[in-house]
């Protein structure tokens, strides 16, 4: 083998080991909530809202599955605009 | 420069360019959805909703801010679990 398709392999290699399962992992959403839970899902009752329920957007919050502020690091590292959905009581 | 150096250098030019870019990018939870706003918040009067709110979880849904679904896909091709967020009416 001469030395460009050495490189080529050992690219490959490390393209492969370092890459492609990094980037499926880093596809995901959800990277540490309840991942036993086939699929998580959030459920309330309206009536149990106080004035103001906001719940949390990037699946990051230390206080899943309401908002923590962890929205803001996530977007300040990373160039996302995620932030809360918020649930609240008209002003009367 | 010996063959080993080479190798290394073209690795870590090809890690920078197709790996480092596409990490980052991947990391972000919202792709596509209004990405001209520096913070996506979705805001609701309690009284507004019906008998049962499906928000999206994943970012994804054709039909954002509510859930379209597209967390199903999302869920089988990254092995991730999200599921949609839910406020209900208390059945009476």
């Amino acid at each position: 083998m001469d030395c460009s398709s050495s490189a080529a392999s050992i690219g490959y290699l490390a393209y492969k080991r370092f890459c492609v399962k990094d980037r499926l992992s880093r596809s995901m959403v959800n990277l540490h909530i309840q991942k036993d839970n086939p699929k998580v899902v959030r459920a309330f009752h309206k009536e149990d809202l106080g004035d103001e329920a906001v719940y949390c957007p990037c699946w990051r919050s230390k206080k899943f599955p309401v908002c923590g502020g962890s929205h803001t690091k996530h977007n300040e590292e990373t160039g996302d605009n995620v932030g809360p959905l918020i649930i609240k009581k008209r002003e009367t």
